[in-house]
């Protein structure tokens, strides 16, 4: 049973997997390298099938890359300049945390936090309330991966309109589970990630860019075409799109894009508040149970059970039913101080629309066996690998 | 017909298209993230095989990256100061070419470049003549992309020992096609690619680094553990591997190791010799072809013909025999000059060990059609996205 679709969707759809293997088996060629066209055109299709699913304009601006976190990497750093302020949220992403420490310690910028409440929700009005005259980006995680929070962006959006500041969403939870349309939006920069809601292959994923809005990228090479410059390429997405792109993970794109649209998104949300609510009701139940999330459209419910090592609940949910959870800080660590969660975070499960009743049942059946074992549990020894994994030196 | 393996290799093996196919349709999780450890030791064991295929010690001194052009950028940025001296060739791609301009650009670096001779060859002690004081890294590209002229590395390397400067190797063409053994170079910087001669997918490349050396990381963000550090985990590999990895990418490559291992490179490297030996002979019965290889192991032969633009002898390839080629500059626009090659650059055939003697025939029986009709051929028009690909703006 795979619980863990926050971190990597699966499965993926028959469509998605007979495509990949078709395009291992029998494409050939380099996109924009090879005589051959046809890779070139595939690429490019991709890139309006993602244009058209975020509703941004121009099919140029949906620029490649390996994943959200280079995405957002491309953007912070390609974007910020001495002196520049930028205000975010404490439900974000190490992907976001790290590199704005990371120039803020180089006193490059300053940063304001918008705090969430105990269940990781954004009030709107506070982000604006942060922005000054130096705010050059806001950048708020769309939903959050912890809690399944999803935020305000409309509005958000709404109210940054002639601040002047760039507004940059992560979609990398949201993608594929709600709608997102930037007409509504008005974002300068969204970052999305194939492998999750949007159900393709991992080492893909990408971001709109303003057309407008002129950042330095932060890789340059190989284009295949241009070879002549000696310098970056200023186009779009070349200047963007250095070196051979992951053709087979743009191609699982290609595919689970028309499968998204096929099934509707709505559909999909649907039936994931439906099956977060039954998952989080059952849980009230249980005095031992904190939960973190309410009924949501990602599919997430974060909990611990009376305060028991999250890293325990997931390997006994393995062992016991085989079930793939995630349990920790999520890689956000800041949001967990609201939640007032355990200091060594939570158990995430995260359930997609191919989850079935019968999964869920046995999951909270488990659960119950858990917490009427709960005394047995917290004597039984878990591998070290699950609290530090010892094959990384640190 | 597939000629156009130096740009990505074609077909892959068995084992790497049924790898692919179990791979996206039964791994479940996301390495270090997800509870199971399946995901996570998959990812190891590719790095020790590529660890043992370059024969460095350390395993965790392989890093992932999306492609070689990632790979350069993250040495190349993240190690070079001010003040900084670099040595590196004319045979060069852009992927080394363009980050060195840029930083030679704003002042940061000196840049010597050793010139090749009219087939691409370096000679090893004209490297060590323009190291300085001050020179912090040597980049060679091991084998040209343009000609599949290999550089004498081992000899590059021991002349480099004790001069303080690192030691970049650009292995994109060779690995797969040559043995490398770092015990004989004394790289402090492997650069690799996998979907070239390691017959592994795009989107999945690498380098290894030697662990006494530290570098600044190109990006920043989640790694799955440590979530509870706001900066970057100084340790190997985590440090330079932010954001989910291309898990299907590096799959490919788990399984395309075995394979090449299994059919020994120098079976490989034998028979690509023997088959571009073959098509240079022949070649010279022409007056009319001049050609810029000799015979060698990246199954690589360039040429023109007649003064004709190259990109019109690729389309008459693929119009006449659907044989696919690359024609251009080939991102590597210094080379050029010293080849005499025409200033469209040159048509590229590079063919693999899976190429049949049949495949040749095929082709050299064109190539001797496309001569005897030199002048219909001049006339034809050729699409023009050939020329100038119009579906992106530059």
């Amino acid at each position: 049973m795979y619980f863990d679709n926050a971190s990597t969707s699966f499965p993926k759809p028959q469509v998605v997997i007979e495509g990949i293997n078709n395009y291992i088996t029998y494409e050939q060629g380099n996109s924009q390298r090879t005589t051959s066209k046809k890779s070139t055109d595939m690429i490019y299709e991709t890139r309006k099938k993602l244009a058209d699913f975020f509703k941004v304009k121009s099919t140029n601006s949906i620029i490649f890359t390996s994943n959200a976190t280079e995405s957002l990497n491309v953007i912070i750093y390609g974007l910020l300049k001495e002196g520049d302020h930028v205000v975010t949220t404490s439900t974000e992403h190490n992907s976001v945390i790290r590199p704005l420490l990371d120039l803020k310690e180089k006193g490059i910028i300053t940063i304001s936090w918008v705090e969430c409440d105990s269940y990781g929700a954004i009030d709107a009005s506070s982000v604006i309330k942060k922005v000054k005259e130096n705010t050059k980006l806001v950048i708020v995680n769309h939903g959050s991966n912890v809690t399944g929070t999803i935020q305000d962006i409309e509005e958000i959006g709404k109210q940054l309109k002639n601040t002047g500041a760039y507004f940059l969403v992560d979609t990398s939870q949201t993608a594929g589970h709600i709608c997102i349309d930037n007409d509504k939006i008005s974002a300068d920069f969204i970052v999305f990630t194939g492998h999750k809601g949007l159900l393709g292959c991992t080492g893909i994923g990408g971001f709109y860019i303003n057309p407008e809005v002129n950042i330095n990228p932060l890789k340059v090479g190989g284009t295949g075409v241009l070879s002549e410059l000696l310098s970056q390429p200023q186009g779009l997405p070349l200047k963007y799109e250095s070196g051979t792109l992951n053709a087979l993970g743009i191609h699982s794109l290609y595919h689970s894009l028309d499968y998204l649209n096929s099934i509707s998104i709505d559909a999909i949300s649907e039936k994931l508040l439906r099956n977060t609510d039954r998952i989080i009701k059952k849980f009230s139940d249980y005095k031992e149970i904190d939960v973190y999330s309410k009924k949501n459209k990602l599919g997430i419910v974060s909990f611990n059970i009376s305060k028991v090592q999250p890293v325990r609940i997931s390997h006994f949910l393995e062992e016991g039913i085989g079930l793939k959870s995630r349990a920790g800080l999520l890689c956000a660590p800041l949001i967990h101080e609201h939640l007032n969660s355990n200091p060594f975070g939570c158990v995430r499960v995260s359930i997609s629309h191919f989850t079935s009743e019968k999964e869920i049942e046995r999951f909270l059946s488990f659960i119950d066996e858990i917490i009427h074992n709960l005394n047995n549990i917290k004597n039984i020894k878990v591998p070290q690998v699950y609290e530090t994994p010892t094959i990384y030196s640190v």
